[in-house]
């Protein structure tokens, strides 16, 4: 799957495979874990269905503020395995324009979720590229640190769901 | 579903609906249809699965060639009901570089079949552009007649196949 237009992040999460997807695809916990911190979700829409609306506003430091976002579209769902969504496309499979900053080329993530060992979950995340120019913007524009970081963000999350439930 | 950026061929097809079906999603019939003559495909692949290639060589008179074509990807299928495909990602759902002609757009296509009285078929295509620049530049280029043609093509090719049934 992962080639030579792709950049991928791979961690295993100390936290239960239900937890983490529940902690990925429910708006209200995504929005408290999807943008690194200081950065941070003001605004955030998932659909959770092919053609589905997956949107969302990032603000940070110095004014950073990405507006109301480029509504993006979920591609695929399979229950506690994988989510599929781009930017290339919007609602109900519109192709997008593309905007500006983190939002000038377009991206397919794929994530996929899998049990680990001791109520942990193999979780790995590649996001696809049309070409070398646009997965080299995206790494330069600190895809491992920000990747990795929520990625962290996402195990705490899914903990605090834990104690809880 | 239809906005200002898009363009609609509707059409009532003197033809069951379940061979339209089978004309529309095999490759070997969907080849002899889906160009509008005297243009003639000569190369298709069709992978008939959310994230499968969607992909058609088209030559016609003076030398009109689309080479091996950039591979699209089919979005959603609902059998004998729907089929979504676009050009803006490739398969596996990656995003594409638009190429040149009638690929120098994204273009995303719905497709939806419906049973009508008499062993017809209720049949709708409608194309969803980024803006409506997109849209002007598809209509200029012939959608009308085109997708028109080949809406007819269909009919035929779908009537033959009943004839073998």
């Amino acid at each position: 799957m992962a080639g030579d237009h792709d950049l991928v992040l791979e961690r295993t999460l100390n936290a239960p495979i239900d937890l983490v997807w529940e902690a990925y695809t429910k708006p209200e916990h995504l929005k408290r874990w999807f943008a690194p911190r200081p950065y941070e979700i003001t605004e955030l829409e998932l659909d959770l269905r092919p053609g589905g609306i997956f949107r969302f506003r990032m603000v940070g430091p110095d004014g950073f503020d990405t507006g109301h976002g480029t509504p993006g579209c979920v591609l695929e769902v399979i229950d506690r395995k994988k989510l599929t969504w781009t930017s290339a496309l919007g609602p109900e499979f519109r192709p997008n324009e593309m905007g500006e900053g983190c939002e000038s080329f377009p991206m397919t993530a794929v994530v996929t979720f899998e049990d680990a060992s001791g109520g942990r979950t193999a979780y790995k995340a590649v996001a696809l590229h049309k070409d070398a120019a646009d997965r080299d913007t995206h790494e330069k524009m600190g895809f491992h640190d920000g990747w990795g970081t929520v990625a962290t963000q996402l195990e705490e999350l899914a903990a605090t769901l834990a104690v809880k439930a």
